[in-house]
């Protein structure tokens, strides 16, 4: 457990047992990877979390970026591990060899980020968010901007942002503002202001690159007209080197909870006349092209807090185990020795809980991962098709449940410390205000709730919920006649049966009258995410019980953890959410119906 | 909603229409007092919290206190709004008129009491100990400490403090080692170490009165050798005048994730010999003495987190009703104008749970306020003895139950606000920080499981759960044939029938199996809080259904909002922790039982 920040037995369980991922080395793309280069790389990433991204995590929360002399100034540290990041290549780990890349599954390239992440999720935003952007221009830009823009970012010289929302549009995108006027010689001018731009100032590499959502003249309105622009901070010339400023300006500085390492900024675009800006692909396809993006960064949102629920899990443990407190209850000699926090069961439900949260949530995160390498690199067109599939529709879940519930898991963290996991002199309480951006940022909680109930259920007819539908069916199949997998199995059908009967009514009335069926689709999304996340548990215990049956590689304690734990999952958690399939069934109109003046 | 600390309608509603405490002026106690000189003293701490508490609540929260050349530095304004909450006499509210109080019943003292702390709860904090330790010393001290200490706590000159916790300790108040030892003169020598003190060391007040819990040479083992004592920062003479100062040390300020304006401190009593100390009653008797006063602090707890809750609430409603963010579902037209935020159902989803949860949690904490009241001065000794042990029962939920659905409301709130929330920029992150101690303090969650169903629900053979289940059976059945509240009315005897037998079932074991019975004593405490508060909501409906046929004193709009959330809560939030009724009527041995090592 290095560092506590991943447990890596439960690692390489996930990754080569519950998901066989060296069945990708047959992919033609992975041919020459193996099992050892997979391991490597995450060895690798695992280093330099722990001895360079870990160690001044608590020292950028507590001494923020600062705005100086028209600069941010960020602690030195921040800088120093990025270099590192940089040098081992792990910022281009999925990236084409030709282009400088590692080749790398996707699974394998998430399990490195995210490791990063849960050493110090807010120094890892400035990687991350350059890796999307350079993803974006991978998939989008021209052959030109790829060699001028893309390649100095895997390369980590140039880093990248996302320049999306606006102060009046919020999570709005079809009411940016944002301007942009061809000059008439191939480049844009673009005018207006963007908020929340984390990374969007900073001394910390050569060039920022942003990628600017705005507005053609010619616009249709609303999400159809928003095209998708290259607004380098400094000119890029033909030979690669940097030219003049351009016109981009650091409005101010946002000031969080958590993720404080992170700068957030306002940046204003084009205050002197305009910033020169460089369209992506075709005019009026930003969305799309953004949209073509979002599932790597939701997979990347709910993977890194997975990862920051598993540390703190994973101190939650390592104090229960040490601290000595009470005594049991049978104990009547107040002189008798105090025993281990960990040895009461109110502790051991605390530490439970975030097992099965943080394990489900990871799993989750690592198994969406490896539908992104299938949907892009399978042989089979089925298998690609279906997993794409699979994928959007896991999206809202991947994204959210984790953020939900990898959350609550932080706040059990600090329970489990009682006073001094309230205190910033114990690590808990910041992954719990860092986590706590999560199911804000990327689409919040009420945007995947429509998205999921609203589009993606119903995709192409229903096509990919049937299919979750029947793998999901197919582990239950496998699960019969096992004794030891029984509760939970018979708990995960009757819960998939009730969840089938919700998503029949809601999908009928949705025709009608989509208001209403909507109204409480951020609840509908808790009970499929908990189905989907108990499927992943009993996935995880069947796997654990071959592991025990047949002499797996880990410990019998390991695999016995696994079973409990799904147990604890199936008959803890599960229950609750679906407890308003009742509500969500009949469409209440509860929520929908209140008048705004009655509160 | 003065500053968005309370709505006032409902705050009048909650005291005069459901708990009609106007009907305490009848009480001899309080024969002076009328409804008018109730809302004086409400009216007034809603002012000075409005005006002098809230408007440094954000600054105290960026410049926490600082230790420096020996004192402690906190920001003027904390040291000025004490002295306004001194001079209104608002600190001594609920005393007897010849010591200089108020002679307030319960409920009015704690309702001014939580106005300020849903101003600044970390300011309030001085004044709140203060008001806690100098009621224990008027409960068990002698006269001459009464005079000594208290008298100048009250007129807000000495300030208090409540000396439990010790670092090897934590919770387990059977392990502390502070000594005692007489010196001979009557008084005693105080040494060891204590932690988490609350204003421990500041330069507020012209002096501080420790309460510190520490063994005498003789003391039996365990809890039951435990006494208090009365420790002052500088000695008090006879004539009242400070003589030199004790010797009490401040050893380390410790920093919270929030909470931050209240000074947090570690002690060292006796590092020069021993600091003088006072015996507060007879020997052994400290836990007990400190018991008695717990209730009221407990009541504390749950009031000022149902207060951050609610100003929470308040905030995120003006967002949602200004803030305006995309379109009705139904609407096409990209360019109509955008709705504000409450007229989607997700945001109106999340102001009902906000609503539900601290206008609940504060009809609860004010309900349990009425019994103090009547424990102490009804005229029938019936009613005395049976508001004692209703008390007595509900003080573990009245504690932990705003704890954690009103922290729950203050993580909505922030949701509510998207990104603005997620920043310092907006107050909504700071309720959300500060409420998150209120889990942890005065007897964490498991402590108050343990504490309702290992022995508040058997107290006399279960005498008072069977009198709070009369109460709610009694609500039903007044509430049966009313149309708009039958579906309400149903929904809670159905949880009120599970309860019931998943207590029996959970009391028949626990004579056989105590540490069985128990171990998932936190959920049970979860469903026993959800269906006490779903009493108190249809309570609240029942109230405000005579309200809206009777033309009672407030608007449709407020009753018809109070019959919605009744129906919210019902319907969405009480069904969730009651899904687990199987599991604990079972007694399920999922966490009990789960090895250490498969962790």
């Amino acid at each position: 457990m290095s560092q506590k920040i991943i447990n890596t037995d439960d690692l390489a369980f996930l990754l080569y047992e519950l998901l066989d991922v060296e069945r990708f080395t047959e992919f033609p793309r992975y041919a020459d990877h193996s099992r050892d280069t997979f391991d490597a790389a995450i060895e690798l990433a695992l280093k330099v979390g722990a001895e360079t991204f870990a160690p001044h995590n608590h020292l950028c929360d507590g001494d923020e970026p600062r705005f100086e002399n028209g600069k941010v100034v960020i602690r030195p540290e921040v800088s120093e591990a990025l270099a590192v990041l940089r040098d081992t290549g792990l910022m281009a780990a999925s990236q084409d060899y030709e282009r400088g890349g590692m080749q790398l599954p996707s699974v394998i390239a998430q399990t490195c980020i995210g490791l990063i992440k849960g050493a110090n999720v807010s120094t890892q935003a400035y990687a991350g968010l350059t890796i999307a952007a350079c993803n974006l221009i991978m998939a989008h830009g021209s052959e030109e901007y790829k060699q001028r823009f893309a390649e100095p970012m895997m390369a980590g010289r140039f880093f990248g942002t996302m320049c999306l929302t606006e102060p009046q549009a919020g999570s709005s995108l079809a009411d940016i503002k944002t301007r942009a006027v061809p000059a008439g010689d191939g480049s844009y001018r673009i005018t207006g202001n963007k908020i929340f731009i984390s990374a969007g100032d900073h001394e910390l590499s050569e060039n920022i690159v942003h990628l600017v959502l705005a507005k053609l003249p010619d616009a249709p309105p609303g999400v159809k007209g928003i095209s998708l622009f290259i607004v380098p901070k400094f000119m890029v010339n033909e030979d690669g080197s940097l030219g003049e400023r351009n016109d981009v300006t650091l409005a101010g500085l946002i000031h969080k909870m958590g993720y404080r390492g992170t700068t957030s900024t306002m940046l204003n675009f084009g205050e002197q006349g305009g910033a020169v800006g460089y369209l992506v692909g075709e005019p009026h396809q930003g969305l799309a092209q953004m949209f073509h993006m979002m599932n790597e960064a939701r997979i990347g949102v709910g993977l890194g807090s997975a990862m920051l629920g598993y540390t703190g899990y994973l101190h939650a443990l390592e104090y229960a185990r040490e601290r000595r407190q009470g005594r049991p209850l049978k104990e009547r000699d107040p002189q008798s020795p105090m025993i281990p926090l960990i040895q009461h069961a109110d502790i051991r439900r605390m530490l439970l809980a975030q097992k099965s949260f943080v394990e489900g949530g990871l799993a989750l995160c690592l198994y969406a991962a490896t539908l992104s390498d299938q949907k892009k690199y399978a042989e089979d067109q089925q298998v690609r098709e279906e997993s794409a599939g699979l994928l959007d529709l896991l999206i809202p879940i991947v994204k959210s449940w984790p953020s939900q519930f990898c959350v609550e898991a932080n706040s059990l963290a600090i329970q489990v410390h009682g006073g001094y996991g309230y205190t910033r002199e114990y690590p808990v309480e910041q992954f719990y205000r860092d986590n706590r951006l999560n199911p804000i940022h990327e689409g919040t909680h009420g945007i995947q709730g429509q998205d999921l109930l609203g589009r993606k259920v119903a995709m192409q007819d229903g096509r990919f919920y049937r299919a979750l539908v029947q793998n999901i069916s197919n582990t239950l199949s496998e699960c019969a006649g096992h004794a030891q997998l029984e509760s939970s199995r018979a708990l995960l059908a009757e819960a998939l049966d009730t969840l089938q009967a919700v998503t029949e009514s809601l999908q009928a009335l949705r025709r009608e009258d989509p208001e209403r069926a909507l109204a409480n689709a951020y609840l509908y999304m808790e009970c499929f995410g908990h189905v989907v996340v108990g499927w992943i548990w009993l996935r995880q215990a069947q796997t654990a019980l071959r592991g025990l049956e047949q002499g797996g590689p880990r410990t019998a304690a390991f695999y016995e953890g696994k079973l409990r734990a799904c147990e604890y999952f199936l008959r803890y958690e599960l229950p609750k959410p679906l407890a308003l399939a009742k509500v969500l069934g009949e469409a209440d109109r509860t929520t929908l119906d209140m008048p705004e003046g009655c509160f």
